[in-house]
Protein backbone atom coordinates (compact mmCIF):
# COMPACT_ATOMS: atom_id res chain seq x y z
CA UNK A 1 0.00 0.00 0.00
CA UNK A 2 2.89 2.32 -0.67
CA UNK A 3 2.77 4.94 -3.06
CA UNK A 4 5.17 7.33 -4.11
CA UNK A 5 5.41 10.84 -5.32
CA UNK A 6 5.39 10.99 -9.26
CA UNK A 7 8.81 12.58 -9.20
CA UNK A 8 10.70 10.64 -6.39
CA UNK A 9 12.21 7.67 -6.92
CA UNK A 10 13.09 7.38 -3.03
CA UNK A 11 12.69 7.88 0.06
CA UNK A 12 15.85 8.05 2.41
CA UNK A 13 17.24 8.37 6.08
CA UNK A 14 20.12 10.39 6.40
CA UNK A 15 21.73 11.50 9.45
CA UNK A 16 22.57 15.22 8.47
CA UNK A 17 20.80 18.28 9.32
CA UNK A 18 18.01 18.87 6.53
CA UNK A 19 17.62 22.60 5.72
CA UNK A 20 17.57 24.52 2.35
CA UNK A 21 21.10 25.69 2.30
CA UNK A 22 22.43 21.84 3.37
CA UNK A 23 24.21 19.48 1.40
CA UNK A 24 24.08 16.22 1.94
CA UNK A 25 26.44 13.75 1.31
CA UNK A 26 25.13 10.09 1.01
CA UNK A 27 26.87 6.81 2.54
CA UNK A 28 28.02 4.26 -0.24
CA UNK A 29 25.50 1.99 0.48
CA UNK A 30 23.12 4.79 -0.30
CA UNK A 31 25.01 5.67 -3.21
CA UNK A 32 24.50 2.55 -4.47
CA UNK A 33 21.45 1.71 -4.43
CA UNK A 34 20.63 5.22 -6.12
CA UNK A 35 23.06 4.50 -8.68
CA UNK A 36 23.22 0.80 -9.40
CA UNK A 37 19.79 -0.54 -7.93
CA UNK A 38 17.26 2.79 -9.10
CA UNK A 39 19.77 4.14 -12.34
CA UNK A 40 19.19 7.55 -10.96
CA UNK A 41 21.50 10.35 -12.14
CA UNK A 42 22.12 14.00 -11.17
CA UNK A 43 19.14 16.03 -11.16
CA UNK A 44 16.84 13.43 -10.03
CA UNK A 45 14.98 14.06 -7.17
CA UNK A 46 14.21 11.81 -3.90
CA UNK A 47 12.99 12.32 -0.20
CA UNK A 48 15.06 12.84 2.64
CA UNK A 49 14.19 13.08 6.54
CA UNK A 50 16.21 12.36 9.82
CA UNK A 51 13.82 12.23 12.40
CA UNK A 52 13.78 15.87 13.31
CA UNK A 53 13.80 18.19 10.10
CA UNK A 54 10.26 16.65 8.82
CA UNK A 55 11.09 15.21 5.15
CA UNK A 56 12.48 17.33 2.02
CA UNK A 57 12.81 16.78 -1.66
CA UNK A 58 16.08 17.14 -3.04
CA UNK A 59 18.23 16.94 -5.97
CA UNK A 60 21.34 14.57 -6.77
CA UNK A 61 23.98 17.02 -7.56
CA UNK A 62 26.82 14.61 -7.77
CA UNK A 63 26.65 10.86 -7.87
CA UNK A 64 29.64 8.77 -7.85
CA UNK A 65 30.20 5.21 -7.87
CA UNK A 66 30.96 5.43 -3.63
CA UNK A 67 29.46 9.12 -3.01
CA UNK A 68 26.64 10.93 -3.47
CA UNK A 69 25.64 14.45 -2.95
CA UNK A 70 22.22 15.94 -2.63
CA UNK A 71 20.89 19.22 -1.78
CA UNK A 72 17.74 19.81 -0.04
CA UNK A 73 14.85 21.67 -2.73
CA UNK A 74 12.02 22.15 -0.11
CA UNK A 75 10.25 20.53 2.53
CA UNK A 76 7.72 18.48 1.91
CA UNK A 77 6.60 17.71 5.64
CA UNK A 78 6.96 19.02 9.39
CA UNK A 79 8.26 16.79 12.04
CA UNK A 80 5.42 15.44 13.95
CA UNK A 81 5.75 14.70 17.52
CA UNK A 82 5.86 10.65 17.59
CA UNK A 83 4.49 8.31 20.24
CA UNK A 84 6.49 7.35 22.51
CA UNK A 85 6.16 3.55 22.68
CA UNK A 86 8.76 0.75 23.65
CA UNK A 87 9.11 -2.71 21.96
CA UNK A 88 10.97 -4.96 24.69
CA UNK A 89 11.23 -8.49 23.07
CA UNK A 90 13.06 -11.50 23.69
CA UNK A 91 15.17 -12.24 20.36
CA UNK A 92 14.18 -15.18 18.13
CA UNK A 93 15.95 -16.97 15.31
CA UNK A 94 16.88 -14.54 11.91
CA UNK A 95 13.74 -14.55 10.02
CA UNK A 96 11.55 -13.86 12.92
CA UNK A 97 13.85 -11.39 14.40
CA UNK A 98 14.12 -9.37 11.61
CA UNK A 99 10.29 -9.44 11.31
CA UNK A 100 9.65 -8.09 14.16
CA UNK A 101 12.13 -5.38 13.69
CA UNK A 102 10.08 -4.00 10.19
CA UNK A 103 6.91 -4.85 11.45
CA UNK A 104 7.25 -3.05 14.90
CA UNK A 105 8.74 0.46 12.70
CA UNK A 106 5.40 0.20 10.53
CA UNK A 107 3.36 -0.08 13.46
CA UNK A 108 5.14 3.01 15.14
CA UNK A 109 7.47 1.65 18.25
CA UNK A 110 10.12 4.60 19.10
CA UNK A 111 12.81 2.21 20.96
CA UNK A 112 13.13 -1.75 20.02
CA UNK A 113 14.88 -3.23 22.88
CA UNK A 114 16.11 -7.18 22.85
CA UNK A 115 15.75 -8.78 26.40
CA UNK A 116 17.42 -12.04 27.54
CA UNK A 117 15.60 -14.43 29.08
CA UNK A 118 15.38 -17.63 30.48
CA UNK A 119 14.28 -19.76 27.50
CA UNK A 120 16.00 -16.89 25.28
CA UNK A 121 18.36 -19.91 23.02
CA UNK A 122 19.47 -16.91 20.53
CA UNK A 123 23.25 -16.48 21.65
CA UNK A 124 23.68 -13.13 19.54
CA UNK A 125 21.60 -10.76 18.14
CA UNK A 126 22.92 -8.99 15.41
CA UNK A 127 21.72 -5.01 15.90
CA UNK A 128 23.20 -3.42 13.26
CA UNK A 129 21.07 -5.74 11.13
CA UNK A 130 18.12 -5.52 12.82
CA UNK A 131 18.76 -0.93 12.72
CA UNK A 132 19.06 -1.74 9.22
CA UNK A 133 15.78 -3.27 8.68
CA UNK A 134 14.02 -0.74 11.01
CA UNK A 135 15.61 2.07 8.53
CA UNK A 136 14.72 0.46 5.41
CA UNK A 137 10.75 -0.09 6.87
CA UNK A 138 11.13 3.77 7.92
CA UNK A 139 12.33 4.72 4.48
CA UNK A 140 9.64 2.46 2.46
CA UNK A 141 6.13 3.51 5.02
CA UNK A 142 6.79 7.16 4.82
CA UNK A 143 7.62 7.30 8.79
CA UNK A 144 9.55 10.49 9.78
CA UNK A 145 11.76 8.85 12.55
CA UNK A 146 13.42 5.51 12.46
CA UNK A 147 13.26 3.49 16.35
CA UNK A 148 16.48 3.30 18.15
CA UNK A 149 17.78 -0.12 18.48
CA UNK A 150 19.18 -1.23 21.77
CA UNK A 151 21.73 -3.84 22.56
CA UNK A 152 20.69 -6.92 24.22
CA UNK A 153 19.55 -6.16 27.65
CA UNK A 154 19.26 -9.36 30.61
CA UNK A 155 15.54 -9.00 31.41
CA UNK A 156 16.32 -8.53 34.90
CA UNK A 157 18.52 -5.54 34.04
CA UNK A 158 16.14 -3.89 31.65
CA UNK A 159 13.62 -4.33 34.71
CA UNK A 160 15.85 -2.77 37.29
CA UNK A 161 16.64 0.15 34.72
CA UNK A 162 12.92 0.87 33.46
CA UNK A 163 12.13 4.28 34.01
CA UNK A 164 9.84 5.95 36.28
CA UNK A 165 6.54 6.76 34.69
CA UNK A 166 6.77 4.19 32.15
CA UNK A 167 4.16 1.49 31.89
CA UNK A 168 4.93 -1.90 30.66
CA UNK A 169 2.38 -4.48 28.80
CA UNK A 170 3.90 -7.81 29.67
CA UNK A 171 1.93 -10.05 26.99
CA UNK A 172 1.41 -13.33 29.14
CA UNK A 173 0.10 -16.50 27.07
CA UNK A 174 -0.86 -18.83 29.98
CA UNK A 175 -4.21 -17.75 29.79
CA UNK A 176 -4.93 -16.29 33.15
CA UNK A 177 -4.34 -12.41 32.47
CA UNK A 178 -7.64 -10.07 31.55
CA UNK A 179 -7.77 -9.20 27.51
CA UNK A 180 -5.32 -6.57 25.93
CA UNK A 181 -8.66 -4.73 25.14
CA UNK A 182 -9.70 -4.12 28.75
CA UNK A 183 -6.39 -2.36 29.55
CA UNK A 184 -5.68 -0.48 26.72
CA UNK A 185 -9.81 0.89 26.95
CA UNK A 186 -8.66 2.40 30.68
CA UNK A 187 -5.65 3.81 29.40
CA UNK A 188 -7.20 6.08 26.33
CA UNK A 189 -6.60 9.28 26.43
CA UNK A 190 -4.18 9.29 29.23
CA UNK A 191 -0.53 10.50 28.39
CA UNK A 192 1.71 7.59 30.19
CA UNK A 193 4.66 6.45 27.97
CA UNK A 194 4.56 2.97 27.33
CA UNK A 195 6.55 -0.31 26.69
CA UNK A 196 4.93 -4.21 25.23
CA UNK A 197 6.98 -6.97 26.57
CA UNK A 198 7.26 -10.69 24.54
CA UNK A 199 8.57 -13.40 25.50
CA UNK A 200 10.70 -16.21 23.54
CA UNK A 201 9.21 -19.47 21.78
CA UNK A 202 8.35 -21.63 25.10
CA UNK A 203 7.15 -18.24 26.77
CA UNK A 204 8.58 -16.84 30.22
CA UNK A 205 9.29 -19.44 32.52
CA UNK A 206 7.07 -19.37 35.97
CA UNK A 207 9.64 -17.68 38.02
CA UNK A 208 10.11 -14.80 35.76
CA UNK A 209 6.26 -14.11 35.48
CA UNK A 210 6.17 -14.37 39.24
CA UNK A 211 8.82 -11.03 39.35
CA UNK A 212 7.27 -9.49 36.54
CA UNK A 213 3.48 -9.71 38.66
CA UNK A 214 5.15 -8.42 41.25
CA UNK A 215 6.27 -4.85 39.78
CA UNK A 216 3.99 -2.05 40.31
CA UNK A 217 4.56 -0.87 36.29
CA UNK A 218 3.71 -3.59 35.12
CA UNK A 219 0.30 -4.66 33.39
CA UNK A 220 -0.25 -8.62 32.21
CA UNK A 221 -2.56 -9.19 29.51
CA UNK A 222 -3.55 -11.75 27.44
CA UNK A 223 -4.03 -11.80 23.57
CA UNK A 224 -6.78 -14.47 22.93
CA UNK A 225 -7.53 -18.43 22.79
CA UNK A 226 -4.62 -19.35 20.15
CA UNK A 227 -0.94 -19.65 21.16
CA UNK A 228 0.74 -17.36 18.93
CA UNK A 229 4.04 -17.25 18.00
CA UNK A 230 6.71 -15.02 19.08
CA UNK A 231 6.73 -12.31 16.43
CA UNK A 232 3.04 -12.41 16.11
CA UNK A 233 2.63 -11.80 19.55
CA UNK A 234 4.54 -8.56 19.68
CA UNK A 235 3.37 -7.36 16.27
CA UNK A 236 -0.62 -7.83 17.27
CA UNK A 237 0.19 -6.50 20.72
CA UNK A 238 1.32 -3.62 18.94
CA UNK A 239 -1.41 -3.02 16.46
CA UNK A 240 -3.72 -3.04 18.98
CA UNK A 241 -2.08 -0.57 21.50
CA UNK A 242 -1.99 1.62 18.37
CA UNK A 243 -5.50 1.20 17.78
CA UNK A 244 -6.70 1.86 20.94
CA UNK A 245 -4.46 3.69 23.11
CA UNK A 246 -2.16 5.03 20.01
CA UNK A 247 -1.55 7.12 17.19
CA UNK A 248 -4.36 5.15 15.14
CA UNK A 249 -7.09 7.39 16.21
CA UNK A 250 -5.85 10.43 14.09
CA UNK A 251 -5.76 9.85 10.13
CA UNK A 252 -2.52 10.11 7.92
CA UNK A 253 0.03 12.28 8.11
CA UNK A 254 -0.16 13.45 4.29
CA UNK B 1 5.35 -18.88 22.94
CA UNK B 2 4.38 -22.54 22.05
CA UNK B 3 4.45 -24.95 24.88
CA UNK B 4 4.31 -28.55 24.01
CA UNK B 5 2.62 -31.46 26.20
CA UNK B 6 5.64 -33.53 28.18
CA UNK B 7 5.35 -36.66 25.96
CA UNK B 8 3.66 -35.23 22.80
CA UNK B 9 6.53 -34.70 20.22
CA UNK B 10 4.38 -33.49 17.61
CA UNK B 11 0.95 -31.69 16.85
CA UNK B 12 -0.31 -32.68 13.12
CA UNK B 13 -3.90 -32.15 11.71
CA UNK B 14 -5.28 -35.26 9.61
CA UNK B 15 -8.31 -35.26 7.69
CA UNK B 16 -9.57 -38.66 9.00
CA UNK B 17 -12.50 -39.19 11.50
CA UNK B 18 -10.73 -39.27 15.29
CA UNK B 19 -12.60 -41.45 17.61
CA UNK B 20 -10.88 -44.28 20.10
CA UNK B 21 -11.01 -46.82 17.62
CA UNK B 22 -10.14 -45.14 14.57
CA UNK B 23 -6.51 -45.98 12.78
CA UNK B 24 -4.93 -43.10 11.00
CA UNK B 25 -2.76 -43.43 8.60
CA UNK B 26 -0.58 -40.26 7.96
CA UNK B 27 0.86 -39.38 4.52
CA UNK B 28 4.29 -39.24 3.28
CA UNK B 29 5.19 -35.86 4.15
CA UNK B 30 4.45 -36.47 7.71
CA UNK B 31 5.63 -40.08 8.10
CA UNK B 32 8.87 -37.84 7.01
CA UNK B 33 8.44 -35.57 9.43
CA UNK B 34 8.00 -38.16 12.39
CA UNK B 35 10.77 -40.56 11.42
CA UNK B 36 13.10 -38.64 9.76
CA UNK B 37 12.80 -35.09 11.23
CA UNK B 38 11.52 -35.77 15.05
CA UNK B 39 13.11 -39.27 15.01
CA UNK B 40 10.10 -41.14 16.61
CA UNK B 41 9.17 -44.49 16.81
CA UNK B 42 6.85 -46.77 17.10
CA UNK B 43 5.28 -46.35 20.98
CA UNK B 44 6.03 -42.82 20.44
CA UNK B 45 3.19 -40.18 21.09
CA UNK B 46 1.76 -37.03 18.80
CA UNK B 47 -1.33 -35.16 19.12
CA UNK B 48 -3.93 -35.01 16.52
CA UNK B 49 -7.02 -32.76 14.88
CA UNK B 50 -8.91 -32.93 12.56
CA UNK B 51 -10.99 -29.63 12.72
CA UNK B 52 -13.94 -31.53 14.02
CA UNK B 53 -13.21 -33.74 16.59
CA UNK B 54 -11.16 -32.04 18.97
CA UNK B 55 -7.89 -33.12 20.16
CA UNK B 56 -6.61 -36.49 20.85
CA UNK B 57 -3.58 -37.66 21.83
CA UNK B 58 -2.32 -40.85 19.46
CA UNK B 59 0.23 -43.44 19.47
CA UNK B 60 2.37 -44.26 16.85
CA UNK B 61 1.72 -48.20 15.67
CA UNK B 62 4.10 -48.45 12.94
CA UNK B 63 5.74 -46.02 11.13
CA UNK B 64 7.46 -47.17 8.18
CA UNK B 65 9.51 -45.19 5.60
CA UNK B 66 6.47 -43.86 3.52
CA UNK B 67 3.45 -44.58 5.60
CA UNK B 68 2.29 -44.40 9.41
CA UNK B 69 -0.69 -45.83 11.37
CA UNK B 70 -1.57 -44.13 14.35
CA UNK B 71 -3.93 -44.91 16.74
CA UNK B 72 -6.08 -42.27 18.76
CA UNK B 73 -6.36 -43.24 22.29
CA UNK B 74 -8.00 -40.19 24.49
CA UNK B 75 -9.12 -36.99 23.26
CA UNK B 76 -7.61 -34.05 25.28
CA UNK B 77 -9.39 -30.93 23.92
CA UNK B 78 -13.45 -30.62 22.61
CA UNK B 79 -13.52 -28.94 19.26
CA UNK B 80 -15.00 -25.90 20.26
CA UNK B 81 -17.07 -23.29 17.64
CA UNK B 82 -14.84 -21.31 16.18
CA UNK B 83 -15.38 -17.61 15.05
CA UNK B 84 -16.51 -16.75 11.52
CA UNK B 85 -13.93 -14.58 10.01
CA UNK B 86 -12.77 -14.03 6.36
CA UNK B 87 -9.76 -12.57 4.94
CA UNK B 88 -9.84 -11.56 1.72
CA UNK B 89 -6.22 -10.21 0.40
CA UNK B 90 -4.23 -9.29 -2.59
CA UNK B 91 -1.56 -11.05 -3.54
CA UNK B 92 2.17 -10.43 -2.79
CA UNK B 93 5.35 -11.71 -3.42
CA UNK B 94 6.13 -14.83 -1.89
CA UNK B 95 7.80 -14.48 1.29
CA UNK B 96 4.68 -11.80 1.92
CA UNK B 97 1.85 -14.09 1.21
CA UNK B 98 3.06 -17.02 3.22
CA UNK B 99 3.83 -14.88 6.45
CA UNK B 100 -0.32 -13.54 5.43
CA UNK B 101 -0.93 -17.20 5.26
CA UNK B 102 0.66 -18.06 8.44
CA UNK B 103 -0.65 -15.06 11.04
CA UNK B 104 -3.82 -15.28 9.55
CA UNK B 105 -4.00 -18.64 10.93
CA UNK B 106 -2.55 -17.81 14.42
CA UNK B 107 -5.06 -14.96 14.41
CA UNK B 108 -7.97 -16.78 13.60
CA UNK B 109 -9.12 -16.58 10.13
CA UNK B 110 -11.71 -19.06 9.03
CA UNK B 111 -10.90 -19.01 5.37
CA UNK B 112 -8.33 -17.09 3.29
CA UNK B 113 -9.34 -15.14 -0.18
CA UNK B 114 -6.73 -14.32 -2.49
CA UNK B 115 -8.47 -11.24 -4.02
CA UNK B 116 -7.34 -9.89 -7.67
CA UNK B 117 -7.12 -6.46 -7.41
CA UNK B 118 -6.27 -3.31 -10.67
CA UNK B 119 -2.77 -3.14 -9.07
CA UNK B 120 -2.09 -6.78 -8.14
CA UNK B 121 1.02 -7.89 -10.33
CA UNK B 122 1.43 -11.46 -8.91
CA UNK B 123 0.62 -13.87 -11.82
CA UNK B 124 -0.13 -16.95 -10.33
CA UNK B 125 -0.58 -17.79 -6.44
CA UNK B 126 0.28 -21.10 -5.05
CA UNK B 127 -2.72 -21.69 -2.78
CA UNK B 128 -1.27 -25.11 -2.28
CA UNK B 129 1.49 -23.64 -0.37
CA UNK B 130 -0.15 -21.06 1.28
CA UNK B 131 -2.58 -24.09 2.49
CA UNK B 132 0.72 -25.95 3.77
CA UNK B 133 1.89 -23.12 5.52
CA UNK B 134 -1.90 -22.47 7.15
CA UNK B 135 -1.34 -25.91 8.50
CA UNK B 136 1.74 -26.06 9.62
CA UNK B 137 0.52 -22.72 11.57
CA UNK B 138 -2.10 -24.32 12.95
CA UNK B 139 -0.36 -27.11 14.31
CA UNK B 140 2.36 -25.35 15.53
CA UNK B 141 0.32 -22.64 17.33
CA UNK B 142 -2.79 -25.05 19.20
CA UNK B 143 -5.44 -24.31 16.68
CA UNK B 144 -8.27 -27.09 16.55
CA UNK B 145 -9.06 -26.40 12.65
CA UNK B 146 -7.10 -24.91 9.64
CA UNK B 147 -8.31 -22.15 7.11
CA UNK B 148 -9.72 -23.07 3.86
CA UNK B 149 -7.45 -21.47 1.71
CA UNK B 150 -9.69 -20.45 -1.96
CA UNK B 151 -8.62 -20.39 -5.31
CA UNK B 152 -8.06 -16.57 -6.44
CA UNK B 153 -10.96 -14.48 -7.16
CA UNK B 154 -10.97 -11.22 -9.12
CA UNK B 155 -12.01 -8.64 -6.61
CA UNK B 156 -15.27 -7.91 -8.66
CA UNK B 157 -16.00 -11.18 -8.55
CA UNK B 158 -15.43 -11.56 -4.83
CA UNK B 159 -17.70 -8.43 -4.44
CA UNK B 160 -20.80 -9.89 -6.83
CA UNK B 161 -20.75 -13.51 -4.99
CA UNK B 162 -20.63 -12.03 -1.38
CA UNK B 163 -22.72 -13.70 0.85
CA UNK B 164 -25.66 -11.82 2.53
CA UNK B 165 -25.40 -11.02 6.48
CA UNK B 166 -21.43 -11.12 6.08
CA UNK B 167 -19.65 -7.45 6.51
CA UNK B 168 -16.77 -6.33 5.00
CA UNK B 169 -13.76 -4.13 6.31
CA UNK B 170 -12.45 -2.25 4.23
CA UNK B 171 -8.48 -1.63 5.42
CA UNK B 172 -8.18 1.96 3.08
CA UNK B 173 -5.23 3.70 3.21
CA UNK B 174 -6.20 6.69 1.71
CA UNK B 175 -6.67 8.75 4.94
CA UNK B 176 -10.21 9.35 5.29
CA UNK B 177 -11.41 6.32 6.39
CA UNK B 178 -12.53 6.52 10.28
CA UNK B 179 -10.22 4.50 12.48
CA UNK B 180 -10.39 0.70 12.68
CA UNK B 181 -11.43 0.91 16.69
CA UNK B 182 -13.77 3.47 15.95
CA UNK B 183 -16.12 1.10 13.83
CA UNK B 184 -15.04 -2.44 16.11
CA UNK B 185 -16.28 -0.55 19.25
CA UNK B 186 -19.70 -0.91 17.59
CA UNK B 187 -19.19 -4.12 16.53
CA UNK B 188 -18.82 -5.54 20.20
CA UNK B 189 -21.32 -8.30 21.01
CA UNK B 190 -22.98 -8.43 17.51
CA UNK B 191 -23.48 -11.88 15.92
CA UNK B 192 -22.61 -10.67 12.34
CA UNK B 193 -19.62 -12.66 10.43
CA UNK B 194 -17.35 -11.04 9.26
CA UNK B 195 -14.27 -10.22 6.21
CA UNK B 196 -11.33 -8.11 5.95
CA UNK B 197 -10.27 -7.11 2.72
CA UNK B 198 -6.72 -5.38 2.46
CA UNK B 199 -5.07 -4.14 -1.28
CA UNK B 200 -2.17 -5.17 -2.72
CA UNK B 201 1.55 -2.79 -2.42
CA UNK B 202 0.42 0.46 -4.09
CA UNK B 203 -3.26 0.35 -2.92
CA UNK B 204 -6.89 0.16 -4.33
CA UNK B 205 -7.64 2.29 -7.49
CA UNK B 206 -9.94 5.47 -7.02
CA UNK B 207 -12.41 3.03 -9.28
CA UNK B 208 -11.81 0.52 -6.82
CA UNK B 209 -12.74 2.66 -3.51
CA UNK B 210 -15.61 4.40 -5.44
CA UNK B 211 -17.23 1.11 -5.85
CA UNK B 212 -16.21 -0.81 -2.92
CA UNK B 213 -17.77 2.41 -0.75
CA UNK B 214 -21.39 1.86 -2.43
CA UNK B 215 -21.90 -1.30 -1.32
CA UNK B 216 -23.90 -1.77 1.57
CA UNK B 217 -21.85 -4.62 3.66
CA UNK B 218 -18.56 -2.59 2.96
CA UNK B 219 -17.07 -0.45 5.94
CA UNK B 220 -14.04 1.54 5.37
CA UNK B 221 -11.62 2.03 7.87
CA UNK B 222 -8.02 3.41 8.65
CA UNK B 223 -4.82 1.88 10.16
CA UNK B 224 -3.00 4.80 11.47
CA UNK B 225 -1.14 7.78 10.22
CA UNK B 226 2.14 5.30 9.02
CA UNK B 227 1.46 3.59 5.17
CA UNK B 228 1.38 -0.16 6.18
CA UNK B 229 2.83 -2.75 3.89
CA UNK B 230 0.28 -5.09 2.02
CA UNK B 231 0.99 -8.18 4.65
CA UNK B 232 1.38 -5.53 7.44
CA UNK B 233 -2.15 -3.80 7.41
CA UNK B 234 -3.85 -7.59 6.91
CA UNK B 235 -2.45 -8.86 10.42
CA UNK B 236 -3.04 -5.86 11.89
CA UNK B 237 -6.53 -5.58 10.91
CA UNK B 238 -6.85 -9.23 12.67
CA UNK B 239 -5.67 -8.61 15.24
CA UNK B 240 -7.41 -5.50 16.61
CA UNK B 241 -10.51 -7.54 15.20
CA UNK B 242 -10.12 -10.05 17.58
CA UNK B 243 -9.07 -7.91 20.23
CA UNK B 244 -12.44 -5.82 20.19
CA UNK B 245 -15.02 -7.88 18.24
CA UNK B 246 -13.41 -11.31 17.93
CA UNK B 247 -12.47 -13.96 20.31
CA UNK B 248 -9.98 -12.36 22.25
CA UNK B 249 -12.58 -11.66 24.95
CA UNK B 250 -12.23 -14.86 26.17
CA UNK B 251 -8.95 -16.62 28.04
CA UNK B 252 -6.71 -19.83 26.25
CA UNK B 253 -8.58 -22.65 25.41
CA UNK B 254 -6.62 -25.33 28.12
Amino acid sequence: MIEEEDDIAARLHVEAPLAAAAEIELDSAQTHYLRSVLRLAPGGHVALFNGRDGEWTAEIESLGKHKAMLRPRHQTREQEPEIDLWLLFAPVKRARIDLIAEKATELGVSRLVPVLTRRTNIARVNIERLAAHAREAAEQTERLSVPVVMAPQRLDEALASFPAGRRLILCDETGTAPPIAELLAQAQGKEDSWAVLTGPEGGFTPDELDGLKKLPFVNRVGLGPRVLRADTAALAALAVFQALAGDWRRGRRR
